[in-house]
Formats: structure tokens, sequence, C-alpha cells
């Protein structure tokens, strides 16, 4: 099995690449080789390259039939940029593989799905750099290599259709040509470094939304990082997203095992 | 005329009104008669009183044949979460006024104009704790008083639809119910106090949308105090505006006098 590695946003550092084929190699040994694209590295303002050499890295490697997985090397901002490029230029061959990333990533995971593309929102290389992060990437290589379903969000239950979004990347697929339709599907979110009175507005924002309105119901993942709110914004983040979902007739259906952190678990989105 | 000032989001401060009435009794003397409502002054936690003392006070002076016109007070963030409960039971009265606003007051703004009502983004009590905020001020009430064209952004031609909105706020529009046809609209946006990267994905979501890929064309108003981008994201403001535009088909129209700064002119929305 062949996972290839691309970046769609930001850059990996060389040292992220030796600390995750070290680990896949510990304990993945033989069973799937990563590949590692040179865009991964390059460096144009904010970027791993500019747009135009994201994207022929990412389609490189998702028409290549050899790679079983494309595996987002970074969040950051920048696959937005990339998304008209790459969904018109996508082959066969990228059918048959799925791909896995989350946080800005999930530009990606929105219009690949909804281009009926296997997707799925889990960790990423970067990860190996937090605190615990050997797990995260571990983790993610679990379900690719191995489909451990250890790997998976707890709450997922087979049956009824999943997906996972950083809050505000999905506020800004709102209104899209790439956002999925979510009817039916538990939706997962969680946010990092926003605040407060932010976060009640994204949520404002996407709960407004019909088609947002039609999903089985919200799950909340960790809000984390949160900035100090002056003045103090009167409500917790469950008070916060729990309202909305009162406010618009949407169900609230506990809390996902998702974040901006070593914990964050695989959700597969659909079934 | 009487012009009644209601606090949809933020609460004003009790100097604030001092300042504002001095400034219009010294400049617009008997000409005008500005009454703040209480709730300008009530406060929980992020906002000026609970949403329904927020909405009950701009009904009351919205629903009031006495006011010609209302102005916001003041932004911050509150006046999306009461727009339901206020289009729900606006009264034959409240076509009869103005509103003007602008930054969160947006929200109101959006949905008012999709209503059929007249706004206007402009300066609001508050800037006159800017430096050079009493000409904020005056533009505003010159405008609403003495329908001074000088208060005008300078590009309005009198015949082309306009439309002004801070970016964040456009965005939070997006997808939802409030959002007005800005078809054939001159569209200006400014913003603050948001990285490049965050600007750049703000106009990635406003274009990508069908119905802001009708508008006339985009005029460009200020971007002010942006924090620093780590890595630099190495385009400016203006050249991410126009990125935008180009890769989207909108029409660049140059820049707009309009900003969260003291040189803020009055925008009416529509012709």
């Amino acid at each position: 099995m062949k996972i290839g590695i691309v970046a769609p946003a930001g850059r990996l550092l060389p040292e992220t690449t030796e600390r995750v084929a070290t680990l896949a190699a510990e304990r993945f040994a033989g069973r799937a080789e990563l590949v590692f694209h040179p865009q991964c590295f390059l460096s144009e303002g904010h970027f791993a390259g500019c747009d135009a050499a994201r994207a022929d890295a990412f389609l490189e490697f998702a028409n290549d039939p050899g790679f079983s997985h494309l595996w987002f090397a970074r969040g950051g901002y920048g696959a937005g940029r990339i998304l008209d490029a790459v969904l018109s230029r996508l082959g066969p061959a990228a059918k048959a593989k799925s791909y896995m990333g989350y946080s800005d990533g999930g530009f990606l995971l929105a219009a690949l799905y909804r281009a009926g593309h296997a997707v799925a929102h889990g960790p990423i290389p970067h990860d190996i750099r937090r605190a615990g992060g050997d797990a995260a990437v571990a983790r993610a290589l679990g379900w690719m290599i191995d489909r451990d379903r250890s790997a998976l969000e707890p709450s997922l239950d087979g049956k009824t259709p999943a997906a996972a979004f950083n809050l505000t990347i999905l506020s800004m697929l709102i209104g899209t040509p790439w956002m999925p339709d979510l009817a039916g599907h538990v939706l997962m979110i969680e946010e990092v470094s926003e605040h407060l009175y932010a976060i009640d507005r994204l949520m404002l924002h996407i709960t407004a939304n019909t088609g947002i309105r039609r999903v089985a119901g919200i799950r909340q993942g960790r809000m984390s990082d949160i900035p100090e709110n002056d003045p103090p914004f009167g409500e917790t983040p469950e008070e916060i997203v729990r309202g909305w979902c009162a406010r618009t007739g949407i169900a609230w259906l506990g809390m996902a095992d998702i974040g901006h952190d070593a914990g964050n678990k695989v959700v597969p989105f659909g079934v």
C-alpha cells in the first residue's frame, strides 16, 4: 500500500517528515509506504508553493492509481484556493482512493465528498509536533492501513451518515458550490483559537442555512485555545452550540471526540 | 425631526451619549431631536441587554411613526441575533423611516434592505470616541437631517444601486435568509483587525457565491489594523481583492471611501 502526502495549504518542515516516516516504519513496517511529494516543502508566502504547484501535486498523486490514500500534510490556509483546479482535473484513479485531513483541509473534504469521493476528517502529519502527537499520527495511519476501528470517533454507529468540520471552514463553505448535501448527517464541529463571540456568530451563520437545518443533528467537538472575551461573553461553548441548536430546531446530539489536538479521532464522511 | 437611537449589539457608554447630544445641539440646533432608548445602556454579557430587550427596543422605535430615522448606537456583535424577532414584528411605520449603521449593524442593513426598508451604511454614535470622530458623527447627522450630499461616498453616481458591508459580516450573511439580492449593485467592502490570510479566505467565500457573482462590481474600502501575518502573506489587501475579482469574473471598480475610521462616508443602499 502506498500513501501519498501532499500539502494543499501550509508547508511541511523536513524534521516533521522524518518523524512521521520513522513512526510509520516502526509501527506499520512493511505494510505501507509513505511518499512525501516534494511540493510539501515548497514555500511561497503563506503557502507550500503557488496555487498551481499545490494543485498539480495534488492531481499528480490523486490521479496515480499506485496510491491508496492521499493524506494532507498540514492545515493553515490554502486548500480552498485550489478546489476548482483540482475538481476539474480529477480522473478515474482519484475515485479509487481515500483522502484524509482536517482544519483548512475541510475545504477539500467538502468538495471531494460532494463529488463522490471517499474522505475522512482525521489527524495529519503535522500533528506529530503536538504533545502526544505520535498517537494522533498512528491513529490516522491505523485507519488508512489497517482500517483499525479504534481510530474512529466513538459515536459513529455505522448506520447514520456523518461529516466533521472546523466551524470556521464550514462557515466559509456555506453558499458556495463546494458545499455537500449534509441532509440526514450527524454534523460534528470543532474550533480553535476563536473568541466566544465569534463562535456564536459562526453558529448563527451555519444554523441559518437551510441545508444545515436538514442535518440529523450536531455533535460538538472540542473548542480549544479560546482567547479572552472582553466583556465576558456569558455563555460556555456548549451553551452557545446548544442554544443555536435549540433556536433553529436542530438536534444537539452531545459531544464529539474531535478537535485541534492529539486526541482527534477519525470521522469518515457518509456511512 | 426625531432620530431614535437603539443598540442592537454592544452598549453605549453614557459619556458617548453626552458628546453626541452636545454635537447635535451645537451643529443642528432645533432641527432634530436625538432620543437615546434606555436599552442602549443595558448590559448583559457581551450585549446591550438580552436578545429580547434589544429586539423590543428596536421594534418600539421602528414602529413609532414619530421617528424619521433609526440609528444603531454601536457595533461589536449582536445584531444578527435579533433579526428574526425584528423582521417578524415590523409594522407600517417601520417602512416610513430610514436606518443607519455599519460593521455588525450590517446584519440589520442586509435584512431590512431585503425586506424593502431604506437603509444606509454610515457612521454611528460610538464613532465619536475615535480621533476625529466628531466629523464622522456630524457626517451621519448631516445626511439624516439635511440630506447633505457631501456626506455620501464620492463614487456613488445616483444611477447604479450600491450596498456596503464589513467583509466578515457579509461572509456571515452568505447562504442565509437575510441576504439581499445585490444583482447589479456596486458592492463596497471594508475590514478591520483581520489577518491577510483571513481577508483572502473571506474573499474566497463571498466571490464563490452565485449571488455575489451578479454584482455590478466591487469597490474596496479601507482594510485597517491588520495583524502581522506569519509567514508574510505576500500580497497587499488590494492585490488580494483584485485577485479574487479577476479569478471570479467580478469587475474591480477601484477604492471606496469607507472603513472603520472617522473618514467613513455614507452609502445608502439601492439608488
